[in-house]
Order: structure tokens, then C-alpha cells, then sequence
């Protein structure tokens, strides 16, 4: 069995040894959280709750989970290590070299940074040429998507053996050829976010209520079609020019409003925890956790059915050939 | 049966009209386009095709839709007047005002614009205090969502009729007391549409790229939970307030980043126009129509068997009650 080494188990570095577990992947595990073990049991858990009914019938046996007592002894097998320690860069660099000095010279090495880039990372690395981006979203065991974002010194190779494993455990890679801080995905949710705190700021709208208009109305058009496809579609027959030249000029007053940074200070940090808390403070995160992952699987497994969007993942490949 | 008065059948129009009928009311309709029996028959198949999956064996008779050839005749029955005229202020006025000289003083009249405030709407008017916004999404016979904008001259009498109103016809109605251009769910679009504009544009991704990340990821995420709750999940056990006071210092960088606004002019539009038309320009948009409608029907149902979030409005009511 191939190994895969994660180094750092947070919600991310746990999703993606369950990833791998669940593809039947061995893993090698560091991390020195003294609750490693515990915070790792709930994610898998979680995972062979979930996961395997994307596949019925269709997994391996499960892999063979280590938690290792030192980095070097993580990485020393695994043909595939990826990196989910803090999001800074000291620790980055820390970590990288650390891999690199133990590591199979053939291994690939990523990072799931969220913020930065991979030339960001290889400036604090003596061999830069091994490690690049591969950005996932919480959480990994469900959501296909992974940002993959090489830099100049990676090579095609090196990129396309990149992508064939991440497709072997059933992800979706997106290379990304271009290096901007945040990526692509995370850009796009801050902007989100950020005309978000506005409304909650200016009192204009709850966290309930803007979830609510997410959850009842473009949420469920983006989970099956995105943002340019959805307007491609809203500008009829004649499709997205009509709808650009249509709706550009009317939309250019809301466009050019709101666009600076609200500052999240302690005023706006409990007004927001205090909205959140009362929209669903009754059910306990664990317990919303278990709710989220079954309405992913009720989705993906409606778009595998349809054989659409991320339900396309789900039917291009049997995880045992 | 009650009457509901259609002005303005575009793809919005028409969607509430599709919406009235499937839950019994009978329409009756004005729009001076020669082209609109078809358009409306069209909108009528898609909705009559997937609606009704939503709610099997409960569905009352379909009301019975008459097409007028003024706007006076249409509005004179009616109890609920749906006006989703251009987005233009002085057609808007000139609407609203023939609205006003021909129906029921007691019915309640709303508007569709998805960029005017209610209290922009009111300053063309001699009686305003009958008149708020009303926005729906499209598709709107499919997606419950509708934001209700009262302005301050609207009763708490009224706005409580006109939630009890739309509540029957198996919407969710969030009343938003504040007005701002845009209202709530556009602004959140279109924060993030201008950051996909600036990707686009700066060549980071693709269209399809961007859709790609949207509907394999978080667009997932957000048909469920909202933009908050999702946070406050991941987050773990201690919730929102250490998601934001984990990531909102790493966060800072990118929030602080292209939130100028790019100019749509004809270089980014034909090539927004041309990588969109690549994404999928074998598939037609009434295709794409049908495609989309048959997704949100999955997941609505999905929902529904969770009874969480959209899929709670449809476990709501009965709607023969």
C-alpha cells in the first residue's frame, strides 16, 4: 500500500488522513498536540459515517492508520506528504525543511496553506523544487475540491503526478497557474464574508437572516452550478453577453460600495458570536457537524445520479481500479 | 380564488406567475411584449415540470392564468399585485402609479427590483404606504427565498399580511428593516462577482475554473448552511468567536486586497463572454434550464427528508390547507 504522511491534524491534516484511510492509503501521523488521538477518533468518526456511501461497494479495505513519535519517522515512507501545521510562516518553513531533510527525494510534498503562496514557501527552503500548493476545503473527506497551485520552479511532471493522485482518491484538483495570495477559492468567500460584516456591522441584516437568504436562495444554485454558469443561464437564449450588457449598468451603483475593510474588532466579534450563538446555539458543533456531512452526502449522491457538477467526481472513477 | 396581478413577465415575472398558479391562484397578467405567451409558456413547462415533485399528491388545482391586454384590467381583481417592470426608476414610477389609479386600495402592491430601496420607489408616488419590495430569486417558482424591504411609511399590519401571504404560496420571507441599494442577497453576490471579475480579468482563473471551485466546494457547503454557521462549525467546539479569532488576523491580508472595482468594458466582457460559452457551449440554456431545475428539485427534496434549512418551509405547510 502506498503511504501518505500528514504533519498536523487539525480539522484539515485529520480530513486528510481520512481521505486517504478511506482509499485505502496507509498514513503516518505527527503531531504533537497531546490530543491528537481524540480530535483524530471524531474526524474518522465523522468520515466512515459519511464517506462510504458516496461508494457503496465500491471502497478498498481501510489503510493503516500510525501516529508517529517524531516527523522524520512520519515522512520517511510516504510517497505523498502533506502539510496542515499553523498558518505561519516560521512554522511553514519549520516544518518544509524539516520534511525535506527526511523525506523520500521522489515524495511529493504539499501544503494545504490557505493563504500563502507556494513561492512564499520556497523562499525559506533549500530544495523549493518538491513542494507545492494543494489547497483543500473543510471538510476534505466530503468536499472534492482541492486548489492545486504550483510555482515557476515546479515541474510539469511534477504537477501532473500531482493531480493523477489527488484524482486516485477522488478529488477534483484545479491547478491554479497563477500565484495570489488566498488562491482562488478563499478570495472569493472573503469578499463574501467581508460585504457580510458590513451588514451585520451596520445592523442591516442578522447572521440568521443572511444565512437564510444563502440557504433558501443562491446557495442551493451554486452547489450544482456556479456563479458565471448561473448568470449564463439567468440571461436566457441569448446568454452571458446579454446578461452582462444587461445587467452591468444597473449593478455598477451596489458594485462600487462597501468595498473597505471593516475592522474586526472586539465590538464586531461579539456582535456577530452573540447572533450565531442564538440562530443555532441550541444544537452542539459536533452534533451540526453530523447534520452537515449528511446533507453533503445527500447532495453529491443526487448529483451522482444526475451525473452533474460534483456528482461527475463520484462517477468518473471506481476507487478500486 | 384569490387573483394575483403579473406586470412584467420576464424570466421574474413569469416565475412568480408560474408560482401563484401551481398553488391555486388564478393570474392575471399584463405585458406589453408580443413575444410573451411563448416566453410565458416556456417558463410555465420548466416549472410545471419540476415544482410539483416538491410536494406530491398536496398540490391544489392550478389556478387559471388570463393574459391582459391592459394594465388597468390586470390589477383591478387583484389582492396581490407583483410589478417586475425594468430596472429603470421612471418606468418603475410610471408603473406603479397606473398600479395605484386601478386596483383595490387594500391589495397589496410590491415591487421586484433587486436595486431599489422601497423609499426610492416611494418618491415617484402620491400613496406610497401601500407599496414594498419584494425580491425573489430565479428560478422563482423553485427557490422559497424572497427578501421583503418595507420603507418606514409601511404598517407593521401590512408587512405582517404580505409575509403571511408568501408564506402560503411556500415561500420564506425575510423581512429586512433597513434599506440599502441591493438589499441583502445581492450585495453578497455581487461582492464576490467582483472578486471573479478581477480573477478573470488578471487571467488567476478561468470561468470555468471559478465554477468549478464554487460548485465542488463551498457552493456545497452554503446549499445547507450558511456563510456563518459554516464558520461557526468549523470553528469546533468553541464555536465562532475562535474561528474569528483564529483566522481573522490571517485573514487581514487578502480582505485588504482588489476591492477597487474592475470596469466591465468590452475586453473583460467578451472575454468573460467567450471562456463562459467554452465552459459549456454545447449544452443550450433552455438545456441548462431544465438541468438546474431537475438539481434544485434533488436537493430540495433532500432537504426536505432532513427537514433542515429550505428544505423546513417545504415541511411547513401543507399547501392545500
Amino acid at each position: 500500500m502506498p503511504v501518505a504522511s500528514i504533519i498536523g491534524s487539525g480539522v484539515i491534516g485529520a480530513g486528510w488522513a481520512a481521505r486517504f484511510l478511506l482509499h485505502g492509503w496507509d498514513v503516518s501521523l505527527y503531531d504533537p498536540d497531546p490530543d491528537t488521538p481524540q480530535k483524530l477518533a471524531s474526524v474518522m468518526d465523522n468520515a466512515r459515517s459519511s464517506f462510504p456511501k458516496l461508494y457503496p461497494n465500491e471502497l478498498p479495505k481501510e489503510g493503516k492508520l500510525t501516529l508517529k513519535n517524531s516527523l522524520s519517522c512520519a515522512v520517511s515512507e510516504a510517497s505523498w506528504i502533506q502539510e496542515s501545521v499553523p498558518e505561519r510562516l516560521p512554522i511553514k518553513f519549520k516544518t518544509l525543511s524539516a520534511i525535506q531533510k527526511s523525506c523520500d527525494p521522489n515524495a511529493i510534498i504539499c501544503s494545504s496553506t490557505s493563504g500563502f503562496t507556494p513561492s512564499e514557501l520556497h523562499k525559506g527552503l533549500s530544495k523549493p523544487e518538491q513542494i507545492l500548493v494543494a489547497h483543500p476545503y473543510n471538510p476534505v473527506y466530503l468536499l472534492p475540491i482541492v486548489e492545486l497551485v504550483p510555482s515557476s520552479l515546479i515541474s510539469e511532471n511534477l504537477i501532473q503526478r500531482a493531480e493523477e493522485l489527488l484524482e486516485d482518491i477522488s478529488m477534483k484538483p484545479i491547478t491554479i497557474r497563477s500565484e495570489v495570495p488566498a488562491h482562488v477559492g478563499d478570495r472569493l468567500m472573503e469578499a463574501l464574508w467581508r460585504e457580510a460584516l458590513w451588514l451585520v456591522k451596520d445592523g442591516v441584516a442578522s447572521t440568521k437572516q443572511i444565512d437564510e437568504i444563502i440557504t433558501h436562495g443562491f446557495g442551493l444554485r451554486w452547489a450544482q452550478m456556479g456563479l458565471f454558469e448561473t448568470f449564463r443561464v439567468a440571461g436566457g437564449e441569448n446568454g452571458m453577453e446579454h446578461f452582462l450588457k444587461q445587467f452591468g449598468p444597473y449593478l455598477s451603483a451596489p458594485w462600487s460600495k462597501l468595498t473597505d475593510v471593516p475592522k474586526l474588532d472586539e465590538e464586531l466579534i461579539s456582535k456577530i458570536v452573540k447572533q450565531s450563538e442564538e440562530q443555532s446555539g441550541n444544537i452542539a458543533i459536533s452534533k451540526l457537524e453530523k447534520i452537515r456531512d449528511k446533507n453533503l452526502v445527500r447532495f453529491l449522491l443526487a448529483l451522482k445520479d444526475a451525473d452533474w457538477a460534483a456528482g461527475q467526481v463520484l462517477n468518473r472513477s471506481k476507487v478500486t481500479d
